[in-house]
């Protein structure tokens, strides 16, 4: 299927939320776009977390020339070490993700093997049969980029993680002078973030949290304790500002916070001086009145500090009454539970709990519809291909597209594998690539089978019983007392007595048992334990003869 | 602690959303309002649903002089057989709601030792010290009450859930005048609804949905299936309108859907002639422009019709291509995967898919914030004590009142087992009574043990391995190979070199233990498992010696 067209192959991101990575091919070159994890959802049991399935990569992985990353969110950077241990390639990127990247690949001891490559929004990069254009986009972290690609075939436009933002905290907007320029260029194709399709109007400008932050530090009278992503770089300078105005140090929790805010301020990506800054110990001894500490756990997370100090088991400090807490964040679909959980123990805690349901305080940093049309007047696209989104978002978008005067038959909506061939004049679907969930579970990367994940989920449901019997090899009796035990399925003052009436029913089944005497045995326990308890647990039977 | 004042005991709803139950307790005697039950939460595993914990009645059952019903919802009726089982008192509730009641007291086989007593908005009852005096309110349900409870010690208001719908499906507003009688009679405390305190402004009409379907109606091509809650009784009646507007024959898919419907047109709550409403299985042998299908799996339940529709699962017919789905509902929190999943897959099979990100085709059946203080004004109470929601909407709902003037220290925000007592004059907070989770689970109600709920946890992240060792009584050496299963822990294609690995080990083990064999083969297990797949499944082992 090498031939003078652009196949463009979803490898992530297309049918869900998370785990972007794109494969753009012509003729022999491939370059890929971002490679994203994305977190499990409550029924993927035990999974760590999943990667894009780039199998479709493997056998050509000499033809890959370059991997290019949008920004540094783990959506769009999170699985690079999955992807540098099969390909090596040169990795562009503007300096705040590299640097971003530079940390993840030094943690996965992959910094000597990897190239990567500064390019500034503005500039252009070529390899192999693609011209790859930089342009700033604003987003919840600073130095996006989305991408012009262009190869023999035509300019297509990859739009990244996007708003436009008219007052971004960094001053940066969005270049729309260069979105102007691809559509003077012609654009053959434009795919673009499709998070917020079902969401009316424009996204609110990053500032409006400054007001409300304002308000926070105003009306405070003790600590103020501010979770967030660690990602979320712009949010901590707008912190920085608030402390700043209200007279108030600023300390950062937590190891992941503390690499982002040194790998931001390094390079010049937060303005924050040195006076402004107090290590977490000190601020700790200040007056209440004259810190703000940051942390993560924004999603309820029980593991990260603020989860800690919701249930009061944080190593280095607890809420103590009269702490103000601000959640500084949008829960991810999933993560609800988990979040108002988090909320109502920080409460119990006599924090004062300000989150977004009843303070703008967290915006979101993706365009909602009308920024999506603009983006699609401003490009001009020939073809349309909506992509980040689950099938809703994508289907949302393309209505969109077409309310805008896009031809029905010029957008595809597709999901991951499903590849797109585009020509400068016609769009049609190639065939469908396999493609399918890797998760990463422990040390093993691969598609946890689908009956590991169905064993889970019904032991989750009702636990285990193991049953041990051992029969006398001349006389097909007991050869003593069955040895029962269980977890995860009923409670200790009701086991003794239940686990009693299971070995009388095993005494009686074993010598009437003329076939297999494990699949009798283990007939006979499922049947009592589900006559006593109506749980159906899962049952190890083991018959050994002596 | 029995005496002259009034006790009010709330045994659930109070730090949750679901399972309401209060107790007044005045002297001797003693009335509920409420039985409801909740659903577990994503991390609740394996848990059928949660009801009240009212051990604290237990020994007081003889006291226990009515049992009233604000309305047919199962977070308000959903644990009456659990409570009629365990206390002999009479049930008060309007007609639709004891309607309702009848159908799950008959089906858990209660109708007999049952009396309930039919008593309309309006209408007052007196039990022992109590006066109860029923109050229509609006909500997503016909014929919703709230209770203006009289006794000595003053009159206290307790909503029920409600919204103050100007335009309500049934053209029966909330009573407006009967709270301000009350507010003239002078009100000693209001218990009110805090599900929507986060949410400014005031709950549009269920009206407003009728605009919405009519859209779906003229546009749809082909078959409408609408999905709802089975109790959701006035968008039956809406969905009844639009189709005799649109002259289509409307069905209903599903036994509870069913149920309730002919309960409420028998009682005259639901305005369907019977020249509308046509069998299932003729529905699907009409035209797809002539009809409309309800039917339920709005929550994205996988065992719904809706759930089983978008699966391809379904018994008596499928999803086809050019149908209209609507899901007319909001998804409670935690189920929001499974209703996106849901839509994703019906998107899948080529449905048009309608939801509230998209079209206004659901309203909440709870008041907002200036409904709350609406209610407040209305009743003017001396104390104000939040009802249903968990402790940030309580907080949020206390915000307001203190707003439109209530004394902080005349509000009390308090959780499930937090004793209140009021007199003519003061509020105090009583003793603090047990008040645990109440799990069903299978046929057992009881509380499920926290390291049962843990034990569940831990196997549903790494499943299990079970090693069966068999030792030569006389040698101490193993009498043959261990046995080894495991379940949820690693696919089958590396299992088998894994488990040769732990046997290897084991074997090495074994001859070096001089402690306990089962210890130390347990540890060697773990150890291997571990270090070759960083999980840590649950382990069992059993060593016997023959």
């Amino acid at each position: 299927m090498i031939g003078k067209s652009l196949r463009i192959i979803p490898l992530g991101g297309l049918g869900e939320v998370g785990k972007n990575m794109m494969a753009y091919e012509y003729d022999e070159d491939i370059i890929l776009v971002d490679t994203g994890i994305m977190f499990p959802e409550n029924d993927m049991l035990g999974v760590d977390y999943i990667i894009p399935d780039f199998k479709y990569l493997l056998d050509k992985v000499d033809r890959v020339k370059g991997i290019f990353i949008t920004h540094g969110h783990e959506d769009h950077i999170g699985a690079i070490h999955h992807v540098m241990e099969a390909i090596n390639a040169p990795i562009y990127a503007t300096p705040l993700t590299r640097g971003l990247l530079e940390n993840k690949l030094a943690r996965n001891g992959l910094s000597q093997k990897t190239v990567v490559h500064t390019v500034n929004a503005g500039e252009k990069v070529k390899v192999g049969h693609f011209t790859v254009e930089f342009f700033h986009v604003c987003h919840s972290i600073p130095d996006g980029v989305g991408f012009g690609i262009e190869c023999p075939a035509g300019l297509v436009v990859h739009s990244g993680d996007y708003k436009f933002d008219h007052t971004p905290v960094d001053n940066w907007p969005s270049d729309y002078a260069k979105l102007a320029e691809f559509s003077r260029r012609g654009v053959l194709a434009l795919l673009s973030d499709s998070t917020n399709a079902e969401r009316p109007g424009w996204t609110p400008s990053e500032r409006v949290i400054d007001d409300a932050f304002n308000k926070v530090f105003r009306e405070a009278q003790g600590r103020i304790i501010i979770a967030s992503f660690a990602s979320l770089i712009s949010r901590m300078q707008q912190v920085a500002n608030a402390a700043r105005a209200h007279g108030r140090k600023m300390a950062f929790a937590g190891p992941s916070m503390q690499d982002n805010m040194k790998i931001a301020r390094k390079l010049g990506f937060l303005d924050i001086d040195d006076t402004l800054v107090v290590p977490i110990d000190q601020a700790l001894t200040m007056k209440d009145r004259e810190v703000v500490i940051m942390c993560t756990g924004s999603q309820g997370e029980p593991t990260s500090i603020l989860g800690r100090l919701s249930t009061g088991t944080n190593r280095l400090f607890d809420i103590k009454p009269g702490d103000t807490v601000v959640l500084s964040s949008h829960p991810i679909p999933g993560n609800e539970e988990n979040v108002y959980r988090t909320i109502n123990r920080l409460f119990e805690r006599q924090a004062n709990v300000i989150y977004e349901a009843i303070a703008p305080v967290h915006v979101s940093g993706h365009a909602s519809q009308e920024e999506m049309k603009l983006l699609l007047h401003l490009t001009q696209p020939k073809f349309f291909i909506p992509v980040h989104g689950e099938l809703r978002q994508l289907k949302q978008h393309a209505k969109l597209a077409r309310e805008v005067g896009i031809p029905e038959e010029n957008i595809a909506v597709v999901e991951n594998g499903q590849v797109i061939e585009l020509t400068a004049d016609a769009m049609q679907l190639d065939e469908k690539i396999p493609n399918s969930y890797v998760f990463v579970d422990g040390s093993s990367v691969g598609e946890l089978e689908a009956d590991v994940m169905r064993d889970r989920e019904s032991l989750a449901q009702d636990g285990v019983v193991v049953v041990n019997v051992i029969l006398d090899r001349m006389s097909g009796r007991l050869f003593r007392e069955p040895d029962i035990n269980s977890k995860g399925f009923i409670g200790e003052k009701d086991s003794d007595a239940l686990m009693d009436q299971v070995r009388k029913r095993i005494a009686e089944v074993v010598p009437y048992s003329n076939g297999s005497v494990t699949q009798d045995v283990e007939r006979a326990v499922r049947d009592v334990l589900y006559a006593e308890t109506h749980r159906k647990p899962t049952v190890f039977v083991s018959v050994s003869k002596v």
